[in-house]
């Protein structure tokens, strides 16, 4: 599944035409994370492999949209927190339940505390807990929730709100945003992004964009 | 407007007797950024100065609110996202609405980052949609929404409240929350923070004002 | 006090057999933090023992959860939000009142802002107002509002299920997630969560656990 997923991103990486990538899923999970017997072998390579598909999905020049419409538990809530956003059916639930088996969810925790804040990641690592969709809401792990016969028609409103942008923008977009999110000081991140907004105000697309609405106005 | 506003702050940096910003606006917009005709020329110029009137709200001695009627998009979200405090009435909207032009708003992400959490922000900057002054509120992008006949009175309740502290303790602190801030390490920002508040004990102000409560207690 | 604390603190660290703290108080307020006399001497001295009784709650093996019955102001504040967890009365108030007296809260920002939202943090510091459980769960400072006649057996119940995990995953999974976080970079985060998840695996609780898990289903 790991080969599989990561196959498909470096493919979806190079194509063009692709402006916005969904991850959903059927049946009663979105995902469970790990095989457990997987896990019990050659365990070091698979977390490896498994931190690379995530980090590939913050490095993948298109927006990713988690569409959860089921459980999302350990690597399976990891997924949704490694997506650049995430709509959720009501009646998904989010958990990091390793520590249930004697297994903290380490690499989880790495994406999950990078959208929730420490306290209420803590209280899901600890505890193994499953929160609801609108906990999950409230702590900034997803973006939306819906009910479950909405899921897909709101996922793909937002897929085409976002790939009805400039490709050009939003692909510097996504690289830009996460790089100065790194930058502890205000300079640094300030002269990454002033170089980054110029470079986008000469293309093409932004040039016509912003003709078309003065025309307009 | 950029240039009135750098010196504006600059002038008010010297201030003493000024213990607080407001920076409010009439109209429909609060404000909706830059001059699309005027960024088209001396951009680079052009982004410099206003990441640099941005930053000095940040450096400025005194702390500055937002004080927030209308739409704030692009720079002008950028704008309510770097004042220390943000008052907005339940009629007032929030966007970063460049990448409907093609324009990513690369410079203002770096201030709505630094205010509310990745998938949030990822959304309003793909999708250029605004957000209601309740979800800005949620999403920690503001700290009050009021009814838009109380903007003003409530805005002055808050300054008032702070300019009625010790201006030595006000400035100090402003100072020293941005910069601990900056230290990943929780061992850096106490030290710095201990230095600072060993500094603040020895003022005249502060020694006055832990005798009298003394006093009364 | 902060003496008594130190040991205490010290002292748990080396026993095996505690599995989770629960630092409760009795009386009006939770803590209303340093002794205004105190702070007027040796002060130097007196925060730098206090940041280190904080940074200890967080070095702690044990997971840590404040049991908030009352007002928890200035180093009140900051010990809660020193805490992994924290549990509170809807009688429970929040604040870093220092202001009040000409003396900014620098110490206590250090805890508040790595929980809170820098303009939630900043309008708590600079006016000095107290805040309730409700509005200190929605800007994440705590985890859970309870009745107060519930606050001991809701906290319990938290206490319980973490002391029902493996003590060997609970210990590394603290020690880990605290460590990650301070990572800017992704694939630093990744690289040390991974070694942290196949150390985990080795050990024979994990190891029985899954088994016991794999043998149900």
């Amino acid at each position: 599944m790991l080969d599989a997923l990561q196959n498909q991103l470096s493919t979806i990486a190079e194509q063009e035409s692709v402006r916005v990538l969904i991850i959903g899923a059927s049946g009663k999970a979105y995902s469970s994370g790990h095989d457990l017997v997987e896990v019990q072998t050659n365990t070091h390579e698979l977390f490896e492999k498994c931190s690379q598909v995530m980090m590939s999905l913050n490095t993948l020049p298109q927006p990713v949209i988690a569409m959860v419409q089921g459980i999302a538990t350990a690597a399976g809530c990891q997924l949704v927190a490694s997506c650049d956003l995430a709509v959720a059916s009501d009646k998904a639930k989010f958990g990091v339940s390793g520590i249930n088996l004697g297994l903290f969810c380490s690499t989880p925790a790495v994406a999950l505390s990078r959208n929730v804040g420490p306290k209420q990641a803590m209280q899901m690592l600890l505890t193994g807990d499953l929160i609801s969709a609108h906990e999950a809401l409230s702590y900034g792990l997803i973006n939306k929730v819906v009910p479950q016969r909405d899921l897909h028609s709101e996922t793909i409103k937002l897929a085409t709100s976002i790939s009805s942008k400039s490709s050009f923008a939003v692909r510097l977009g996504k690289k830009m945003f996460y790089k100065q999110l790194q930058c502890n000081n205000l300079k640094d991140a300030y002269s990454f992004a002033t170089e980054q907004i110029v470079n986008n105000l000469q293309h093409h697309d932004t040039r016509r964009g912003i003709q078309e609405f003065l025309s307009r106005v």
